[in-house]
Parts: structure tokens; C-alpha cells; sequence
């Protein structure tokens, strides 16, 4: 036998340390013991039986996170950019108009990911957290004619909750138009409220764990309504990705009806016990009181900052609830600002990110 | 307030049961407590410096495991699928020429990925399990110029450790050809001792975090040497997928020799907890005796099997210590087999994956 030429590196031979830290960051967030204690669980197979189970709960549980009784609901294994990737891959043919609202991070991502993949992408720009007025959208949808449009209603990197009241003018163009997708980035569970409360149709929904969720990051909850799976199941080419189709995916959540499951890859078991916790967690404490506790306490937060002096960067009614964006106090450097509250206080806060980065 | 119109589904009220069990299929295989316990310590921020240097501990984890000095060495935050892709992607552009050995399911599995992306794919087809000449090979290649050539050493859907002795040919080959890439699947760290051994020039090496690094599934490292880096960053086009862009992956990773880190995608921190601690282990442990044992172990089971009247599918020199494949007994049919084993004894053996299902 050869001996290695490499020898073991020293760094590992040191156990594992990691700090206690508060996470106020827009996610991850401080994950509840009970779910790091379902992720740290003896794992089973992949394709075992009870995996499928606590995969259905899984389906069940994100379709009462969504409030949708879409079939085909799953987790991606992989961050929630993993999911934009399979929402634009699968809905989407080379060649196609897209259309995207970019008034933040969200937008110019997903805009490089259609660009990539051969779509003609139209953009929509505006300053970070700026709104877009019904006109303003419909003129687009009505001179690009999108298979796709792709509004962040949670714009995280703005603290931005996006109105969506555009319910009626939406289905109006649906009938004259060739069928426009809306795509909603979704980081934040109770924004769905303002969703649901106006009926606004979505096709396709999705979000990450470590979101509202409180799950570790690495799964990623998706739902496609009928209508986009009629669009990504008819289509001429196949997705440009093997691992993000979702004719593979459908088939591994048991979505597509088949009484057996194929083998597509091999999902992450342990994110996947976490993922079923807080998706549990979810469900015991109910939709309403979760919603309820974070507009309370985003609430008591805003007055704290602002008896502070400090100003927040979004207008009051346009606020995410669980991400608030503070303006850079005139003066003040924010990397310098955020290095201090980690080093003295062990508590993380974030800059901007992307086209916000130095405003908040 | 609104009310929610979907109620929380019951199965979700019931608390997570999860079944031991001994998990003796290609992987996941059972996670050893220590690293399932760094899985589920309390999480940190995937940008905070902390996090930065548990992932440089995991890059020089993995450069021991893969005994190489690679600077552009990572863990993907996917199944080994995404390293697949990853690799596909990153290094041909459309229309450029791919050779492909296929003798099982990687060999399809990569054929179809670099398909989608618009590669001008040749195929060099094997029953499962079958082993390709110096010469075929050299010819494949003299014919089709491809500038990547996959092999999977460890096709573990045959049990197959592929012999690779093929070095000074391909070392000829390289210089007489545009050059031509090898990417190699590995799925089960001691295979690396043959290839180490012969000095077989690999370009691109990946595995999955639950093959013979018993870590859960969810993570995969992947090493590119700096022919496989020069190739991927003088590309014309950009890689079709913005997740898998190892532009932005090598930046995240702290590869690209810039003292920031971009934000590329949150990784999976639980994930990468177990991923260092399964690394760790492994350096605790030795290479070497890594592989001693396992193949000391197989051994054992290989008699152990011959003893009780089985055939093995893969003649003995070419086994893979860590996967063993059985001929299925005349007579009786796989899948019942396997339930009976699950169901009576908690074990987990699994059948043939892509061509070679009902043949082991």
C-alpha cells in the first residue's frame, strides 16, 4: 500500500467551534433546539418508505405555509437559489420574453439567471424598494407579451413588502395576452396574508428554510399552480438542468401520480427532518398568531429604532415585518457600525445587498 | 385580520418518527453520532467570519481526502448531482465536443446533462459494469477531440472500481489533441489510493458527502486543477446556471485570491457542520488506515457471501471495496427480497440503479 503524500491538515485535527450568536440578520435566523434536534436525528435512506412520509408531511406542511392546494409542491435540495433557478429553467424556453421587476437584489439575479439561460429579458428598473404602480406593469405586459413576469414581493435587500393590487388589471390581461407567469420571491411567511387576502393569483411561489421558516438553509419550498405546470409540462426543449427538472422532482415528491418514486438524486435526509419541524411548529402555533407576533413585535421594534433617532429606510405601510431596513445614519461607515455590534454584542446585522448595499 | 382558508394539516401535529436503521445500501450509509451532533449545533451566519474559516477547514479537509494541493477545491451546497452539473457546466461551452464513457448510470447521467446544455455529445457504450481498453479509449479520443472525458472510476450503480492505468497514453493523447479533460465520479474515498498510485492526471474529481465520508447527504466537494481552472475561466460564454457558476462559487469559497467574499447563495451551514466533522474524523483516522480497513472489511463480506452460495457480479480485482454487488439468485426476484430484508431485519440493501436494475 502507497503511503499519502498529502499528510492530514492540522486545522482539522481541532474540533469544531462555533460561537453562540444572536442572528438578526434578514436569514438565517437563531434556529429553535427542537428543529437542530430533528436535523441532528439518525438519518434513514433516501428512497426508504418513511422517507416518502416525512416528505408528504413535508408537501402538506408548505402547503399550509403557501395557504395553496397546489399538488405540486416540494422542497428543492439547495438554497432558495436553487428554486428561482428551477422556476426560471422549467417555465421558461430559450428564446422566450421574460419580464422581471428590478428594484432590488431579487430582480437582477433573477434577470442573470433567464439571460443565461437564453430567455429575452426585459427589465422593469427601479431604485431599491421602489413600487411599481398597476399602469406601469401592465404597459410592460402588454408590449413584451412575457411567458414569465418575476415581481420580489418580499425585497428583502429593501425591506420592501411590494403591494400586489393588481388583481383585477391582472386578469384582464391574462385574457388578451399570451399567459404572463407571475413569479413571487417569498422570503417572509406572513406577507402571503396581503396575497391571499386579495386573491392574487400566483403560479409559481417559493421561498427558503431558513426563512420565516427558522429552519437551517439548504431546502428550499416551491409550488406551482396548474396553469404553470400546463406551461413547464408542454414544452419543446427540455429544462437546461437535469438536476432542477421538475418532471425528475415531480416524480421524486410523488407529485406526478405515479404510484412509484424514481431516482433523481440524492436528497439532503437530515434538511429535510429539520424542514418537517418548522413546517410542524408552523402548524401547531397556526398561521394567524404567527403573522399576528411578527407584525407585534416589527411593530415595537420600529418604535425602539425610532426613539432611537434612527430612520427606517421603507415607509410605514410598505414595510416587511420581518426584515427592517434602517437608513445609514449621516455620518457613519456600516461596515464599521455592523463589525462592532458582532465583535461587542455577538449580534449580526447586514448591510444592503446588491443594489441597496450602502443605503441601509 | 384574515382568516387562512387551509387549516394545518394533522400529520403535521404528530411529532417526527424516524426508524433506525442500518443503512448498508451505496449511501447515505449511518452517520456516526459525532458528526450528527456537529449537524445540529445552534447555527451562525453563512457570511460570518467564523463560518469562513470552518469552510477553509473544509477545503483543506477535502484536499486530504482527494490528496491534492488544488487551490479550486470547494464542497458544492447540493447532492453529488450538483457537482455533476457543476463540473459540466463550468468547463464546456455549447456546441464543444464531449466524450463519455458509459457503463452504468454516471456515464448516462453525465450524457444527458451535457446534452441539455448544448454539447456535441459521443458516447462509449459498455453493459454495466464493463471495462474500456487503453485503446478504445485513445481512439475515442483521437476521433472525437472532446474536451472533457468522463469516467467513473467508482460506477457504483455495478460495483465497478474502473482501472485507470491509462497514463502515459493519455499523457501522449494530451499532447497531440486539443486538450481533452478527464472528470471522474467518485463516490468512495479509497479508490483515490489506485489513481494516486499511477499518477493518473484527473482535471475534475467530485463525490457526494454521504459516500465514504459518512456525512449526510446534502454536500459535495468537487476539485478543479488549474488545466480544469484555465479552461473554465477563458470561456466565450457564461455556464448556462448562475447557482453552479464556479466564478461565483470560487469567490464564495475564498479561492479566487480576492480578500472579500462575495454573496453568492446561503449555504447550507448544518451541513457543512457535519461536512467538517466527517472530514475530521477522517484525518484523524488516516488515509491509510481508511482504506486498510475498508478494505479488510469488504473482504470479509466478500467470503462471507461466496460462504453462503452468492455469486458477486464484479470479478475480484476490479470490485469496489465499498460497494459490493450481488448477482441476483436464480429464481428469486430482487425487490421482494430487499422488502423482506428491510421490513424483518431494519437493513437497508438496494438493487441495480439505471442499467444495471434487475441485474444486482
Amino acid at each position: 500500500m502507497s503511503s499519502v503524500s498529502i499528510p492530514p491538515p492540522e486545522c482539522m485535527l481541532r474540533p469544531l467551534e462555533v460561537p453562540v450568536r444572536y442572528l438578526f440578520g434578514p436569514g438565517p435566523s437563531n434556529v429553535p433546539p427542537r428543529v437542530l434536534a430533528a436535523g441532528g436525528k439518525p438519518i434513514i435512506g433516501h428512497l426508504h418508505p418513511e422517507m416518502y412520509e416525512i416528505m408528504n408531511d413535508i408537501k402538506k406542511g408548505i402547503q399550509y405555509a403557501f395557504q395553496t392546494e397546489n399538488n405540486m409542491t416540494i422542497s428543492m435540495s439547495g438554497s432558495g437559489h436553487a428554486a428561482m433557478e428551477c422556476a426560471v429553467f422549467n417555465i421558461v424556453e430559450p428564446g422566450e420574453s421574460v419580464l422581471i421587476a428590478v428594484n432590488g437584489i431579487w430582480g437582477e439575479r433573477v434577470s442573470e439567471i433567464a439571460e443565461r439561460m437564453g430567455a429575452n429579458v426585459h427589465r422593469l428598473v427601479k431604485a431599491p424598494g421602489g413600487c411599481y404602480t398597476n399602469k406601469e406593469i401592465e404597459q410592460a405586459i402588454e408590449k413584451h407579451k412575457p411567458v414569465l413576469f418575476f415581481l420580489a414581493h418580499g425585497e428583502s435587500s429593501a425591506g420592501l413588502c411590494h403591494p400586489l393590487i393588481f388583481k383585477l388589471k391582472y386578469v384582464h390581461i391574462k385574457a388578451h395576452f399570451s399567459q404572463p407567469y407571475i413569479l413571487i420571491v417569498w422570503p417572509h411567511l406572513e406577507q402571503l396574508q396581503f396575497l391571499w387576502t386579495n386573491k392574487v393569483e400566483i403560479d409559481i411561489l417559493y421561498t427558503g428554510s431558513q426563512k420565516a421558516l427558522n429552519a437551517p438553509p439548504g431546502t428550499a419550498p416551491i409550488s406551482f399552480n396548474d396553469r404553470a405546470c400546463n406551461k413547464m409540462f408542454n414544452r419543446k426543449t427540455k429544462p437546461v438542468s437535469y438536476v432542477f427538472d421538475m418532471t425528475h422532482l415531480s416524480d421524486y415528491w410523488g407529485c406526478n401520480g405515479s404510484p412509484t418514486r424514481g431516482y433523481h438524486h440524492t436528497g439532503p435526509v437530515s434538511g429535510f427532518f429539520a424542514l418537517r419541524e418548522s413546517l410542524a411548529i408552523l402548524a401547531e402555533r397556526g398561521l394567524e398568531e404567527s403573522w399576528r407576533k411578527h407584525k407585534e413585535v416589527a411593530a415595537y421594534l420600529y418604535k425602539g429604532l425610532e426613539d432611537l433617532g434612527l430612520k427606517l429606510f421603507i415607509p410605514d405601510k410598505l414595510r416587511l415585518p420581518s426584515v427592517t431596513t434602517i437608513s445609514i445614519p449621516e455620518g457613519y461607515e456600516w461596515r464599521e457600525m455592523l463589525t462592532y455590534i458582532m465583535k461587542n454584542h455577538q449580534m449580526e446585522m447586514t448591510g444592503g445587498l446588491g443594489p441597496s448595499v450602502g443605503m441601509v
